[in-house]
C-alpha cells in the first residue's frame, strides 16, 4: 500500500510527463520515415540489388564517417556483432578480461562472451550515468600489475586486455578521463557508442575515441536500418580487416572461393543500408528535436520536487537519445509505482537495465563495488523519447 | 596454351549456355520482386514498424513452417546463425567434433567454429553431390568407437557430437542413410538447407529430417530476404528456445531488462521479413521457373560430349538453386578456360567452393579422404540459374 504523499509524487510525476507527450498511448521511441525511405528502398527493389551488392552500403558508410568525423565507418548487421568484432580487433583473447559498466544492456557483456573472454564490471556515477573514472582508477590501481607490459587482475592472475565505456542514453561518458586510465593501465580503449549516434564530447563525436568505436541502428535508436550496426576506426589497417572479418575472410578473387581466416556472415545487406541513408539525411533534425524535447521536460520536470530530468554532462551535445528522469533517494521505492502508473495509462517507461552482474549467466564474473550503478538502476526511469514529441502535444 | 581440340570444347560449352541464357550480360542469380515486396515495404514505412517490433516476422515463420511441413520456423539473421544456433540446441559443446561435407560454403565449419568446436570434413559422391553415404559409414565403422552412449573419434580422443549434410545447389542428400547412420552412431542429425528451399527428398522437404534444420535468404538464394536465415524444427521446446537464444534470451517481462543465459542478437528485422512474405508467395513459381531453366540447359548440353547437366538424385524433387556443370574427367584441367572464357562474355560462372580442408583456418581440421570432393571440386561449374531465364533468350 502506497502512501498518500507518495501517491502524491507518482500522480505528479505522470501528470509531467502526460503534459509533454499530449494524449493517446505513446511509446518510447518511435522511428520516423519522412525523407527519402520510400525511394532508396524503390531503388533496391527495382535494381534487384536487395543483399550483399548494391551502393547504398558503401554510401551509407560514408555518410558515418562523414558525420562522425571516423576516418572509416564499417556497416554491419547488428551493434552486437560491431562490438563482437571490435573487440577482436583491439586484440581481446579468449580467457582475457574486459572492463565494461555493469550498467549497460547486455550486448556490451554477449560481444565479450562471444570471444570466450571474461567481462568484469565496473561502477558508474551520476554526473555522466558512464562509469566511474574515479573509482575505476582507484580500483585499478589496487587490484591490478602491470606485467610485461600488460594489465594483470591480481586476483584472477588474467590480462585485462580492454576498457569499453558504454555512453548510456547518448549521454558521453568522461572520455578524457577514460583515456588517460587507458593509457596508465595499457589497455586498449573500444567505446560501445551504440546510444550516442549525435553525441559529442568536447566537440568531437563518440566512437572516435577509442582504437575502435561501435553504433547500432536498431528500431528504437535514434536513426534505424530495421537492424544494424557499424564500426568506426581512424586505422586504415583495421577498417580493412574489419571489413573483411564481417565478409566472411573472403580473399578477392574473380571466382574462387578462398577465406583465410575464421570470418562471419556480418555484412549489412544492401536494402537495410538505403534505409540507413535516408535516415542519416534527417539526423541533423532528429536531434534538435530531441534536444528540444529534452527542455521540455526539463520545465515540466522543475515544478516538481523529488526527481529530476537528466541533462547532459559540461562540455558535450547528447543526442539524449533516451530522456531520462532520475529519483531522488527519498523516492526510489517508488519507481515501481511509476512505472505502473504511467505504463497503465499507455505512456511506454522504462527502467534502466538491470545490472549486469545480476544476469544469471555474469553472477559470476569479476566486478568492483557496484553502489554507484545500483542507486542509478533503482533511480532512473527512461521516458518517451521520439523526435515528434518535441512538437508538443498531438 | 590450349589445344585446339579443347579450345573447341570450351567454344561448345560457352555457345551452349549462351543459347539458353541469351544475349548481354548474365548474373549467376538474380533475385526479382514482382509481387508483393513494394506493398509489404510500404506497410513498414507507414507503420513505422521496421525493426524488432511488427507482424512480417511472424507471418513470414508461419509461411515457412507450413511451405516446408515443418512444425516451427524461427526466422534469423542469416544462414550462418541459424545452422550456429541449431547446432547449440543440438548439444554441440566446445571440444567436440561435428562432422560435415568438406564441399561447403565456408558458413557450414564457421557456425561449428563459432561453438569452439571442431568440422570434421566428411567425402561427397556424385549422385547427390553431397555426403558419400557408402563411405562415411565405412569410416566412422573404422575410425570411431562408442563410450557412455557417445560416438568418440578413435585418433583425436574427441566426441564427435553431430552429423550436418548439405543440400548442395539445392540437391537433397541421401536424407535416409544420413539418418540411418547418424542412428547408428550416435550423431544428431543437423541438416544445412541454406541452398535447399523447395527441394524435397522422398515428397518431405529438405531441412525437417534432422532435429533441426536451417534455410538461407541471402540475395542470391531462390527468394530473399536482402539477408536473412530460418532454423526449422518440429520440436516445441527447441523451437521455444531458439527463439529465446536468438532474442537476446531476455525474459518476458513488462519493463525490466532480465536475461537468464548468453543469447544472441539474431532477430530479423521486420522490413526483411516483409520482403521473405512477398518471396514466399512467389516461391512455387520460382521453383517451376527453374525447374523448366534445367530442361532447357539438358537439351543443349545434350549435344555436347565432355560435359553434363546435373540432374536431380532419384526420388528427389530439387529447387535446382544452382545449375551445374560436370565437366567428365578427361576435361576437368579446362575448368579455368570455361570460367575464364564464360565470364570474360559477360556469362557470370563459378567453380564449386574450395574444400574446406584446403581453407588455410581448416588445413589441421580432422577429415577422411577426400577424392570423391576433390573430384567434384575440379569438375563443377555453376551456370547462371535466375527463374527469369526460364523464359528463354531476353
Amino acid at each position: 500500500m502506497i502512501a498518500s504523499k507518495s501517491a502524491e509524487f507518482v500522480n505528479q510525476v505522470v501528470g509531467a510527463i502526460r503534459e509533454v507527450v499530449g494524449p493517446g498511448p505513446v511509446a518510447l521511441h518511435e522511428p520516423s520515415f519522412d525523407g527519402n525511405e520510400w525511394l532508396y528502398l524503390k531503388e533496391c527493389l527495382d535494381s534487384n540489388y536487395v543483399s550483399s551488392v548494391g551502393k547504398f552500403v558503401e554510401q551509407f558508410e560514408l555518410l558515418l564517417a562523414s558525420y562522425t568525423g571516423a576516418k572509416y565507418a564499417i556497416s554491419v548487421v547488428n551493434g552486437t556483432a560491431a562490438l563482437q568484432i571490435a573487440l577482436k580487433l583491439a586484440g581481446v583473447n579468449s580467457g582475457e578480461e574486459v572492463l565494461l559498466p555493469a550498467l549497460t544492456f547486455v550486448a556490451t557483456a554477449n560481444a565479450v562472451s562471444y570471444l570466450g573472454a571474461i567481462p568484469h564490471f565496473v561502477e558508474s556515477e551520476e554526473s555522466t550515468l558512464g562509469i566511474d573514472v574515479v573509482k575505476l582508477r582507484e580500483y585499478l590501481s589496487g587490484n591490478t600489475e602491470e606485467q610485461s607490459g600488460l594489465c594483470t587482475n591480481k586476483s584472477t592472475k588474467r590480462v585485462i586486455r580492454a576498457l569499453v565505456p558504454m555512453h548510456t542514453f547518448g549521454h558521453p561518458s568522461d572520455l578524457e578521463q577514460l583515456l588517460s586510465i587507458a593509457r596508465d593501465f595499457n589497455l586498449v580503449l573500444v567505446e560501445d557508442a551504440a546510444e550516442s549516434l549525435g553525441s559529442f564530447y568536447q566537440g568531437q563525436h563518440t566512437g572516435t575515441f577509442g582504437l575502435l568505436g561501435t553504433l547500432s541502428f536498431n528500431g528504437n535508436k535514434t536513426i534505424t536500418t530495421g537492424g544494424g550496426g557499424a564500426i568506426l576506426t581512424n586505422d586504415e589497417a583495421l577498417a580493412r580487416r574489419a571489413k573483411h572479418l564481417t565478409t566472411t575472410a573472403k580473399i578477392a578473387h574473380k571466382w574462387e572461393f578462398d577465406h583465410d581466416e575464421i570470418g562471419y556472415n556480418y555484412r549489412m545487406p544492401n536494402i537495410n543500408a538505403a534505409l540507413g541513408c535516408a535516415q542519416m539525411e534527417k539526423l541533423p533534425g532528429k536531434i534538435s528535436s530531441k534536444r528540444e524535447l529534452f527542455k521540455r521536460y526539463e520545465k515540466e520536470f522543475k515544478l516538481i520536487s523529488g526527481a529530476s530530468i537528466f541533462e547532459e554532462p559540461s562540455n558535450c551535445q547528447s543526442n539524449y537519445w533516451l530522456q531520462t528522469l532520475l529519483l531522488e533517494d527519498d523516492n526510489l521505492d517508488l519507481r515501481d509505482y511509476v512505472l505502473e502508473a504511467s505504463n497503465k495509462e499507455g505512456i511506454m517507461t522504462r527502467p534502466a537495465w538491470k545490472l549486469m552482474s545480476n544476469l544469471s549467466p555474469y553472477r559470476n564474473s569479476p566486478a568492483m563495488s557496484l553502489e554507484g550503478a545500483n542507486s542509478l538502476y533503482r533511480r532512473a526511469i527512461n521516458l518517451p523519447s521520439s523526435p515528434v514529441l518535441s512538437l508538443g502535444a498531438r
